[in-house]
Order: C-alpha cells, then sequence, then structure tokens
C-alpha cells in the first residue's frame, strides 16, 4: 500500500475529474468513532457509534426534526452526496443514453423513459459506485513517476465508472422485466414501460441492456468481477422468484422477506461496491468493507420503501400507494406487526385480493409499532454501513475524506428520505 | 502444436468419455479434398470440393433421392453424429435439467418443458460443441506424463462440456424470451411455455437460464470465452430487433435478412464452437475454422427452417405451418421470388395480416425458383460448414477422425431434413 502522502496526491489528481466545480464544497464535522468492526458488534453498540441513533430510533417526524437540528449545528456542514460527483454523474448518463439510442434506435423511447432525470429520483447506485471510488485509496506497488500514476489512475476510474455504467444497466434492465412481472402500470408515477409500449419491448429492452452490461463486464477482463456481477443477475431472478413463489410460512418470515430484499435490492449495490474495490487492487479486507456499505445502505434503502410504501410523503398510514400489500407482497412493517398481532397472520394467509382485507391489514399496522420498528431497522443498517466507511483505512486527503462524508452522509438521506 | 503422434494418444485418452459403446461405429468415407481456406475461395469452388454439390443444385426431392443414393455406397457408411456423443448428451441433459429444478422447484415444469429430449428434435448444439471438442487436436506445449496428460484432458472436457451447457441454457432462454415476443402459442407441437404457464414464468425462467449461464462463465475465468459468449447474447437481442423493427426496404434485403439470421441462429453456434476450441489453446486459424463451421452449420440450418415453414414435411408449398409469413417475418423463399417477381414487393410491403396477401404471395413463391434457391443457398453454406473441418490441421487418430466425419454429416444432416 502507498503512503498517506502518495494517497493524498492521487486523490488530488484524480480530483480533477470530479470536483473541478466543487472546491468550495462545505466539510461535514468528523465525530469522533471507536467502532472499527461493525460486522462483529451488537447493534446497539453499532447505533451508540453516530449521532445517527438519536433520532433513527424515533419515529418519522422526531427523525426529520433531528435531522434538521444535526445540519444547523455550526460546526458541521453536510455534504450533498449527489452535487460532489454531479458532472461525471451526467457523463455518465449521457454515455448510456447514447450507448442506447445509437445503437438501437428504436429503443430510444426506452431509453429517454429510463435514462432521463426524475425516473428513479436521484442516480443513486452511480452516486454510490464513484463516491466509493473516490473513498477507497489507490494502492501503488512501487514508485512511478506522477505521469505514469496519472494514467494509471485514469484507466482506473474509466473502468470503474464502467462498473458503475453496468450497475446503472442491470439496475434498469431488472426494473423492465420486473414491470412485466409485476404487471405494473405506473412506477413512481410515471407511466411503466410495458404499459406505455408494451410487454415485448420492455423484455427486449431489458435483454439488450443486460446483453451490453455483460459485454461491458466481460471487457474489463477481471473475472472475479465477471463473477461477482454474474452472482448479481442471479439474486435478481432469485429474488423475483422467491416474491413469486412463497409458501405460508415463508411469507410471515421476516428472515425469508430480508433474504428476499438482499437478493431483489443489496446485492446488486454490495457487489458492485465490492468491484470497485477489487478493480482498484484493495485487500480482501477493504473490499468487504465496500460490500457491508453496500449491502447494509442497499438494506437500508428497501426497509424505507417499505414504509413510503404504506405512509406515502405523509405520516399517515394509507397514504402510499399500498402498492406492495395490493399485490400480496408482505413486507417488514406488516411483518413486524404480525409479530405483536398473532391474528394478522390469519389475514395475510387469506391474502389482499379483498380490498377489506387490505383495510384489515392496515388497521392492526396502526395498532402496532410495524411502522416504527421497521425505521429502526433501517436506522440499524444505516448505522452499520456507515461504520464500515469508518472502518476504512485512515487517509488524510481532503478529496477522499469528502467522498466518505459524502457515503455517510447518503445513510442519513437514505431513511430520512420521503419519496 | 503437438505431433500427430501425440495427438492420437490424446484423442484417444478423450475416447474413454463418449465412445465406449461406439467402438464399431461405421466409417464414412473420407473424398479428396483440395480445399484449405474456404472463407477466400469463390462458392463455386468450395462447392466443386464435395459431393454435396451434385445434390445441393437440385431441388428437395432430388436432394433426397441422391442423398439416399450417396448413403447406399459401398464403401461409403455414414456415422450417426448424435450416437457418437449419446451418453455425454444424456449427463449433461440431466445435469440441466436437475440444476433447474433443484435449485428452483418452482421452475421445475419450465425446466421438464425445455430438458426433455424431442422439444427441439435433437440437442443439436451440444451434439455439434462435443463432436467440435473431439475433432480439434489438444496441444501440449511440452512433454508431460500420460496421467498429466489425462488429468488435463480431462479438465478439458470438463469445460469444453461447460460451454455445451451454457450453449443449451442461452438457446432455451432465447426460446423463452422469443416466445414472450411472438406469442407464439405452439413451438413444434407442444403449447409454448407461455402460452401454458403465463408471460411472467417465461420471462423469469428464461432470466434464470441466461443468469445460470453467465455464472457458469463467469466460472471459466477465461475472459475471451466471457466475451465471445456475451456478444452471442447481445446478437440475439439484436436478431430479434431487427426482426421487429424493418423498413420497407430491409424487409426485401437478402443482406439484412442474412445478418438477422446470423444473429438470431448462427452466432450461437460458431461463437460456441470457437470458445470450444480457444478452451483447448487453439491457433487463431484453428479456432476460427470452428468458427467457420458453426457459421455456415447455422446459416445453413435457418435456411432450411424457413423452407420447412412452407413445405412442411410434404414437397408441397403452403404445407408447413407458415409460421413466419403470417407474423409477417418475410425469408428467404419470398426474397428470392421477389427478385423474379418483383410485384411480390407491393404484397410483402403491404405486410401478411389480410390472409389474401398470404395466398398470393404463396402463388407467385410457387412459380418461382425461391424454395429451390433457398435450398441451393442452404447446400453452399453446409459445404463451406465441411470445407471448414477439411481444412483443420491433418491427425491420424480414428476417434478425431471419427468425430470430423459426424461434424460433416451433420452438415448433410441440416439440408436434408424434413421436420
Amino acid at each position: 500500500m502507498m503512503s498517506v502522502r502518495g494517497l493524498a496526491r492521487l486523490a488530488k489528481s484524480r480530483g480533477r475529474w470530479v470536483y473541478s466545480s466543487l472546491e468550495s464544497a462545505p466539510l461535514l464535522l468528523e465525530l469522533p468513532s471507536h467502532f472499527r468492526n461493525p460486522l462483529q458488534s451488537s447493534p446497539q453498540v453499532v447505533l451508540g457509534c453516530r449521532v445517527i441513533y438519536a433520532w433513527a430510533s424515533n419515529a418519522f417526524s422526531t427523525a426529520r426534526q433531528q435531522a434538521d437540528l444535526r445540519s444547523s449545528s455550526a460546526v458541521e456542514k453536510q455534504v450533498d452526496p449527489f452535487s460532489v460527483v454531479a458532472d461525471e454523474l451526467s457523463i455518465l448518463a449521457d454515455r448510456l443514453r447514447s450507448l442506447v439510442v445509437a445503437d438501437v434506435p428504436e429503443l430510444a423511447s426506452a431509453a429517454e423513459y429510463f435514462f432521463k432525470l426524475g425516473v428513479e429520483g436521484k442516480r443513486f447506485r452511480p452516486t454510490v459506485l464513484l463516491l466509493m471510488a473516490t473513498a477507497l485509496d489507490l494502492p501503488i506497488q512501487r514508485q512511478t513517476s506522477e505521469t505514469a500514476v496519472n494514467a494509471l489512475s485514469t484507466e482506473l476510474r474509466t473502468r470503474q465508472q464502467c462498473i458503475a455504467e453496468i450497475t446503472e444497466m442491470i439496475h434498469v434492465a431488472s426494473l423492465l422485466h420486473d414491470d412485466v412481472l409485476d404487471d405494473a402500470d405506473t412506477r413512481r408515477g410515471i407511466g411503466s414501460l410495458n404499459y406505455v409500449m408494451g410487454n415485448k419491448l420492455a423484455v427486449l429492452a431489458g435483454n439488450f441492456l443486460l446483453s451490453r452490461a455483460f459485454l461491458a463486464l466481460a471487457s474489463l477482463k477481471n473475472t472475479e468481477v465477471a463473477s461477482l456481477l454474474a452472482k448479481v443477475v442471479d439474486h435478481l431472478v432469485t429474488g423475483e422468484i422467491m416474491q413469486m413463489t412463497t409458501t405460508s410460512d415463508q411469507r410471515c418470515s421476516m428472515e425469508y422477506y430480508m433474504e428476499k430484499t438482499y437478493c431483489k435490492t443489496a446485492s446488486l449495490i454490495s457487489n458492485s461496491c465490492k468491484a470497485v474495490a477489487l478493480l482498484a487492487g484493495q485487500s480482501a479486507e477493504v473490499s468487504n468493507l465496500a460490500f457491508e456499505y453496500g449491502k447494509n445502505l442497499g438494506l437500508a434503502f428497501q426497509l424505507i420503501d417499505d414504509v413510503l410504501d404504506f405512509t406515502g410523503t405523509s405520516t399517515s398510514l394509507g397514504k402510499g400507494s399500498l402498492s406492495d400489500i395490493r399485490h400480496g407482497i408482505v413486507t417488514a412493517p406488516i411483518l413486524f406487526a404480525t409479530e405483536e398481532f398473532p391474528e394478522l397472520r390469519v389475514i395475510v394467509n387469506q391474502g389482499f385480493e379483498k380490498s377489506s382485507n387490505v383495510d384489515r391489514a392496515l388497521e392492526y399496522l396502526s395498532m402496532s409499532s410495524g411502522i416504527q420498528r421497521t425505521r429502526e431497522l433501517a436506522a440499524k443498517h444505516a448505522s452499520l454501513a456507515s461504520a464500515a466507511i469508518d472502518a476504512l483505512p485512515e487517509n488524510e486527503d481532503e478529496v477522499v475524506q469528502r467522498s466518505r462524508r459524502a457515503l455517510v452522509e447518503l445513510t442519513h438521506t437514505v431513511i430520512t428520505r420521503t419519496k
């Protein structure tokens, strides 16, 4: 591994791509962290390490207030994770869009549909991956000239951007196919592609993106990274199968739900974070921290998604789209509620084709602490993600530190988001 | 490259897996071949090299007669390509079936549907690949003990079998997704899976097989082979897109049709033949011959498929399923007929939603030599495939020679088949 001085120099040379217009981005106060092994610690220890704990253990409205409090601290200012990589993200999005449009004009509408800003909110996954690329040190085995170092780091950055593109392609492909599988007619308020253009184009566009992802993956010529992302695609399919084919016991099992959630949501971001680390030649330990960050961030993200499906932007139950439960998909809030009210299990087993069953489930949910406990679980995973960043080898370079703070900030964003 | 003597020894050790029950398989007369560079020669030269030419240039019934004549020759007996690898194929099919059933019981019906014998007739692709594996020499860089050679060749054979499995998985995945795209309700007389079980399961089962194929591919840890097969999946998607989105000019273009046919049918078998060669460490020249064999065999196969769609098992027009033309897919016979009767182009451009247009196209086709010219083109490609085998480095080993003859025999089978 190179020295801290060497890393600082490299990080600055990397900074040229990413931060040109962001030199004055404010700093976030680094809270003392005694936490070094997030994976073996109990949740309590983990949660105690960060200011997150105070608001994570409260219900939604309180969390929001405290987050505001936190950001108004005189010495602590947030890094906006999306702004930090905005320029690079924009290039990446253009490249993805033009890839589709140039090669297959017929899929232009699919490309426009998916690669325009806003469908999925922000570009969550590429943001994480670009930040992770900067947050990890670039190890250089021996002394080389500055030119050689710059060339190496440019090549590495390009390969890491490629992981971000591949990840986005796999993600969008899975959205397209999931739409066919779910018979979804809307996704976040925008008519789904299969509704607008038919199942055929959705299947075809998904296959196209998947095949391009694998071509790009093969071009990296790294068999370990190829295996990781092939495993991700397998997990996505497995997760979908788990969701479509649950037994009665599985429907009420928190363990089954978390495994499915890992497969459907967290596997992609965790394994691509690890891929970014592996491409940089990081140690198994550092690569696993990258993986743990992605895994826990992904789980936190999905748990909040499950809450929002019930609450929407309000704090009241039933204001969300209720899309999951109406499709018979039982998520964490209901599972927690079932622990408190075992009679809810009968309704779960009957299914939710009758809207009266949806209403009854919502009643039980409102009497229970299902929503709150789901938020707490999300906060626990967000905290574990944050701890994984803290556990990375120390690095004094300002650019590296800013990316790490941005990654930590993302763990807050994920659990305080309202849409 | 190793000596002919060394090759013979290796081929015999390979023979143990495949030919245990087939020691007495009859030999096919090797016709003298002066042909060494099939790719740069004119079709006439190529066709002149083999007895194929005589019957290939005639229409179907004559071809059949002459094929019978040929096989009744006193000195020339056929090798049945499917019997040669029957034992190994059976193991491979069981492995594919159990992979699906064991991991995802919910897809058991899909597995039963696709991996049972008979859906696609014989296991065409794995047969070709296993024969190609034996037909190619195994190069050994330096002198090694017999035990080491056996171990190496066992490992190589396992990796080549893996290519056959991957190829079959990609093929079946594409069938499943094509069924969704085509709204097909039958495939060769068996209700298609999406008709029986719905689009969702067809998409999901296809994705499952594709992801398993990529996992298996990644496990081979050969980046060149991974690139080849990623390209294949891209070609399959491209071919499907080309078929779904043709302009008026493209619909009447033979060049466009052949490119689409390469993408949809020939890319998989050609690139997997090449992969088998690359895994064996063959030279670029030999790997390209393997590719050319697969490409031309695939093209010949599809051209005959297009003929059979019109003729079925009879020699009369209109006795086939007419599935392509009814789906608006214009194939070689119609394209050749359009060259002779330009007025047919108007009908082609109108499309075939009206059955009267199908009838009119069939009338023109019957007046033209469209069917015959398609058969001739198929025979030309079969001959090119055969020539690629002839151009392989000489090898005196009997097992290698039998596999090569079986590959040549397959080129005959493909163009004389009636279903």
